[in-house]
């Protein structure tokens, strides 16, 4: 029975880029009503503080906190909730862990520098963030190797405080949530969530810390609120609907890439999973395995709202058109299951993971391969990059100019600066000069 | 005669941390009326493409364009620029570009990879953006020294197509302003400016390319439409007022750290100058410095209202103290004007760029020490990081799994997604376990 029929669409046709382009859009306008709502929380916050806070959080999650210092986790209950897991939970968190603080640590950035011939020293000096937030979802979307992608890579930057808020909703907590953050090495928990939580952390109150960098995904109030305080604090991405492009040479099991693209689709019904392909017999025999696949599975009504609504498949005449059209889309994650993915990939500039060869599921990927998970969605991965040390790290230039130096510079810096009718920066320079 | 009281702040004082941020505040707040404007204005450009970029650059700028091609400004126009420069202005140009390349070339990111004993490998491919944008302000504050701040890393990192937009107030340009942008390889450069060059690069029209990621300073304008382009492209930092720290021993002569804290103040009112010292003698000798200089400067007048309204003097116990004012402060530019700057340096976290030593003047590094004088305002040093090759390089992380990595990495994510109720992603990854 078919149940999906996908749009195919050919990187041939006279309109194609128009189709893609249609096929891609994503409507990230701001609701207005929900910016005002989210300006008013943060200006409550600021100006009440942890009184604030609390009454947002019993309102919002319906609990009953009386006093602030009540939203504190305590430690030994994080290091329980790691306890009490399943030792294949646990194995599976601690293998996951140990892999992506590998290759974290792969990413780190070193200070460097270099002496000139006259004694001066140039260089750059990298320090970690003093201190991070990482805003956790609490209920049905809350992902423990969110925590571990997020708070490894703070930790391994060597970030001087790590503060996790997580919502609990009807005072309800996520057992596996805690224990990943034990695992991660959280320094402290506090069980508030929404603008509200992000606000405190933007601007800090008696009781929660004010950090430096706010990271971790959010609903649309979370996301709001990042923008809302971008500039009083860093903020990591804001994140679109979750996409796929996986390109295939038509060797790959058909049912393999089904749920290549289910993996992604299942995530919610504006996710996106698009496949490119050679063949109009592949892509046939990949439409089948949906539909064979589809019933058996759990999420099938958002598999199958994602895939008809937002889904594609591209018919290209070979792979090197293959990888121009995965330059456009720009995905957030793209798998190249084909015989050779060294060579495709050395032709791809936009992607934020890039999952190759036909065992490279991107599931592999999204819990213990490594990288980050946390990656640029809705074609930002033209210019910028999957979450890294590198976000919790910082970067200030060094400049120790000999005498000898700054006698020479001062003379250059004097003439631009005259050109630029800048006289004190020239008197400065002027000064330097023996 | 005393036109100057420095005010003064006393680092021991029971009040200090408040007198302190009252004194850094600065209200980024946004104007709601300009905000509109320039969403109408990229609105225009989004629908009627090049029409309204004439349209709003003949309005705005007092030009006659008649049709786009007349935007575009030839190759030639650059060369003659460069060309009829004096040799003095020429030289010191180059001088600066060569500098500013070879700290540029230092800082470019490699791409890297490391093979498992299972024959997994992980890596991370670095590339430079498609295309670059960068706006240069017209008229008054034209700086040259900006052109080659932004372009040259641009073309260090390998930008395929750099393109430089400035607008031409009444036909008018600035002859040193084009001769930098030769120098530096800009690829084309558009006369336009304001939110509408800014949504004209953000969206393409017919003659002006989209680009992926747009850096440069610009008036109110040009920086809202960067905030609400974000998203569609890549923007660098929205940069405040700029702000200089001078930490000094007491021993530097009060002349010099006097037209230093003039070469900040000069940028305009807004401009931030704030010294600490050891020595309520030094402050002094200091204080009457910038009495005696400030007649004899061009821009006096707006010294003057920095350095009233805006600047400060801090007394400290000791250089650690100093250390700690200048982290909470993370100043845009801090100068070490100590005899011992590499060990003061080590206890710095926050600041864009450090100045270390009596002969290192910042004027020396706004222009041609090498490093990057974009650099992070307001604090945000906290978090970010000078503009450099690697805001015009990104990331994409690498996966490419053995048989064996697969079978291996499938089992734990299979547990980690199931636990998550995500079980597309567990099928998927069991169809690669052997």
């Amino acid at each position: 029975m078919t149940i999906i029929n996908m749009t195919r669409l050919d990187s041939n046709a006279a309109d194609f880029s128009t189709q893609l382009k249609a096929r891609l859009a994503w409507d990230a306008s701001e609701d207005l009503e929900i910016h005002q709502r989210v300006m008013a929380i943060i200006a409550d916050v600021r100006n009440l503080g942890d009184d604030a806070v609390i009454e947002y959080t019993n309102r919002f999650d319906q609990c009953q906190f009386k006093k602030a210092a009540e939203l504190e986790l305590d430690k030994e209950v994080l290091q329980q909730a790691w306890n009490s897991l399943s030792a294949e939970k646990a194995d599976a968190l601690q293998t996951a862990a140990n892999r992506i603080r590998a290759y974290a640590e792969e990413q780190k950035m070193q200070s460097w520098q270099y002496t000139e011939e006259d004694g001066t020293i140039l260089g750059q000096q990298v320090t970690p963030l003093d201190k991070a937030g990482l805003y956790v979802p609490g209920g049905k979307a809350a992902y423990p190797s969110s925590v571990l992608m997020n708070a490894i890579p703070a930790k391994v930057a060597g970030v001087g405080e790590l503060i996790m808020v997580v919502p609990t909703p009807q005072g309800e907590s996520n057992p596996m949530v805690l224990a990943a953050a034990y695992l991660a090495g959280v320094d402290r928990v506090f069980t508030i969530g929404g603008a509200q939580a992000v606000a405190a952390l933007a601007y800090g109150t008696k009781t929660i810390p004010a950090v430096d960098k706010i990271v971790g995904p959010g609903n649309i109030y979370v996301a709001t609120a990042k923008k809302l305080v971008y500039g009083q604090v860093g903020i990591d991405m804001i994140a679109g609907p979750s996409e796929i492009l996986v390109i295939c040479d038509g060797e790959t099991d058909p049912n393999w890439i089904a749920m290549d693209l289910f993996s992604q689709a299942e995530h919610d019904e504006n996710a996106q999973a698009i496949l490119i392909a050679e063949q109009d017999e592949f892509l046939d025999q990949v439409e089948q395995s949906i539909n064979k696949l589809l019933p058996e599975m759990e999420r099938a009504e958002i598999i199958k709202t994602s895939l008809t609504t937002r889904g594609a498949f591209i018919k290209v005449k070979d792979l090197d058109k293959a990888a121009e059209v995965a330059n456009l889309i720009a995905p957030e994650h793209l798998e190249l299951s084909v015989a050779d993915p060294e060579s495709l990939c050395r032709k791809i500039r936009n992607a934020g993971a890039i999952f190759m060869g036909r065992y490279t599921a991107e599931a592999l990927g999204d819990y213990c391969a490594g990288p980050n998970h946390v990656l640029p969605t809705s074609s930002t991965a033209r210019y910028s990059s999957p979450l890294g040390v590198y976000d919790f790290q910082k970067r200030s230039s060094l400049i120790n100019c000999s005498a000898a130096g700054a006698d020479r510079l001062a003379r250059t810096a004097s003439v631009l600066a005259r050109g630029e009718s800048l006289t004190a920066h020239a008197r400065s320079a002027e000064y330097r000069i023996k």
